[in-house]
């Protein structure tokens, strides 16, 4: 709870308590309510097997009418079954119930150990503290955000603003998964609240792309969660005459921008953070015929597990990447092939080049990131994909006995 | 050199010899020839970037009329433009040369580091002493198969015999690639020697189904090489009036069967073999409508990072396996959806059930197989797949500096 210099939108209040759920005994629940009905967009884990708050979300996304979220951590209340699902619409229910609207008005997120049933006593009174404690200070802000944490090292926040129409604009971004899977499951959750006056179906196309750029261009170890979530809540409240009646082109293209980049840098903080990581890997492939070439590419090699020990060991081994690029599927045109690692020039025109490997080792052991550029083609196409090395502390972390 | 029980087809000769590319000194050229020509079948690499020879191979199989197999180990002559060419084409030429045959009826294969040139000289002479030694004693196929491995922890080969209209047919192989990939690129090398009579098309269409089944049932990172080469010579010497001539339907199916249980018994010394691998892991996936679809879902469990740091810390954690099957694609039916780890119920119908953990740890900790079951639905679909743990000792293996 250190002053940040974040900025908040208008019209949103939020509280983050303690109630019992983590044997930490940090804060696990976590309130998010908009003064007056806001536009609601979501983004959900495509994994078959989902929790019950999931399967609630995606049935009242996207909305014009939205008001508030919930969010316990500690517990996913996934594998569950009709139990499960009974709780999260109680969840919903009494947030709607204290704040006095209706229960489809209120999206709900869990996260934590699945499998078990959530102690709705110690949940149904958290929800109720955290009711009482709702604000609209930086500091209830920073409560909430660390009411979604669980195996993160530190909070994930993250805010911009900028003049739209002559008002100016703020979007706040609070985020929780870490690089190490800790025990069960990881789950990635994400919430952007904004002021902006989005229309449902802008808010729906900009949170979808801005995922696709952040969110699903990171990987740990490629395990998509029972419980990922990514929510915007747009309530148009910098400026109430144009609530909910969505941007022009040009504004819209001016907050796409903002919204993505703000969800980069949230989403970069994901394998940034992870127990063990000792490297962010950043690839950069270019050349392709289109931008979806490109990333299932940049998604081989990042989630390569040779290439993230290689990154883990400071071993520019550009074998191990120009092979992950070969098998990745989209054509590679070798007369274009070229690999740079940390601006050091290693593979040009399909063949390996000389260059000093002690310097190139060393650039990767003093800079946090380690940047992967590689030119597969001739085309337009382009992406760039995150992850983190893979390390002894990762396996230590993820094989401790977790059931 | 150990005395095996090792059967051998005939009319094969062997030789393993030390020519001294790899700094260990030990044994790194292998001549393998047929003294009557061969049915040769080929299955290779689905990378893009592909070594020099296996450009080769590609070329000249399936064959009728091949006769020889050359191999070296320790530089895989990968990424190494047209002189790797031609440095291949000239171990097929030297071996046809003292052969008395024509190069194009000689199968090469390599091994080892990426972009360096061979050292010619080394593997000439190597060739050289080889054809000196070829000889069709038990101990020179253990020189010829210990003259592929890299880093392998030991030798691989497998033999089996069976009665085809009459006569005593008999498959032998050797294999190498080891559960953790070492310095530059692991490779995939197998080659399966029989004196069955099969024809071309029966040979290829063979030995594709078998590495499907086997082969490409197995992952240690996912990662294909640029060399993966599988080759299966038959040379019909079993009942020499039948040379080439193909077997009938009946005897196609009995053979099929135990080259698919050689090459899958193969395989399995694969993923068992890692430095640091501390258990196999065996998934059988059933339920699906189709074996493709089950293949699908037993490979994501399979190399699922999260799965594999769960069973080298002996934790029976259902949520990640079932969970890895949920991402996989394929559709499940959560009604039908039951789990069991080393035949302990763990979860069904969708639904956790209360098992001991203890229990069940401690027999993950005794045997050196983890057998994951899991079925998926109403289908006849199923497929096996097999690959090993990810253990503190494999990143530290794989984070050396190797470059």
């Amino acid at each position: 709870m250190n002053k940040t210099d974040i900025k908040l939108p208008l019209g949103f209040r939020y509280a983050g308590v303690t109630c019992g759920i983590k044997a930490s005994g940090s804060r696990d629940v976590c309130l998010i309510v908009s003064d007056h009905p806001t536009v609601a967009a979501g983004v959900y884990t495509q994994n078959q097997v989902v929790a019950a708050p999931v399967i609630l979300c995606r049935s009242v996304t996207p909305s014009s009418d939205a008001r508030a979220l919930v969010v316990n951590s500690g517990n996913a209340n996934a594998c569950t079954g009709e139990k499960g699902m009974q709780d999260a619409r109680r969840m919903c229910g009494l947030t709607a119930e204290l704040t006095g609207i209706e229960a489809q008005q209120v999206l709900v997120m869990s996260t934590g150990i699945i499998g078990h049933f959530l102690p709705m006593e110690k949940v149904e009174s958290g929800i109720r503290s955290a009711f009482a404690e709702l604000d609209d200070s930086e500091s209830a802000f920073l409560n909430a955000s660390d009411a979604i944490l669980t195996t993160d090292q530190g909070r994930k926040i993250v805010s911009r603003q900028l003049e739209l129409n002559g008002s100016s604009v703020t979007l706040a971004g609070m985020a929780k998964g870490a690089g190490m899977i800790g025990p069960n499951m990881a789950t990635l959750l994400c919430a952007v609240l904004t002021d902006a006056p989005l229309s449902e179906t802008q808010a729906q196309s900009l949170l979808k792309n801005a995922a696709d750029l952040s969110f699903n261009s990171i990987s740990v170890e490629g395990h998509t969660s029972t419980n990922d979530s990514m929510v915007l809540f747009a309530n148009g409240q910098a400026n109430k005459e144009d609530a909910g009646q969505g941007l022009s082109d040009e504004d819209f293209e001016l907050f796409a921008t903002e919204l993505n980049e703000l969800c980069i840098e949230l989403a970069k903080k994901i394998p940034t953070d992870g127990e063990g990581a000792t490297h962010l890997i950043e690839v950069q492939v270019t050349g392709t015929a289109t931008d979806a070439e490109a990333s299932t590419i940049a998604r081989a090699i990042a989630s390569s597990n040779l290439v993230k020990t290689a990154v883990y060991g400071n071993d520019p081994n550009w074998g191990r990447i120009v092979s992950a690029a070969g098998y990745a599927g989209p054509k590679l045109e070798s007369a274009y092939l070229q690999l740079k690692v940390n601006g050091a020039m290693l593979f040009v025109a399909g063949e390996p080049v000389a260059f000093d490997e002690a310097d190139v080792s060393q650039r990767m052991r003093d800079e946090p990131t380690t940047q992967i550029e590689l030119m597969v083609g001739g085309g337009t196409g382009k992406a760039t994909h995150w992850s983190s090395d893979l390390t002894v502390d990762y396996v230590k972390f993820n094989s401790d006995y977790t059931t």
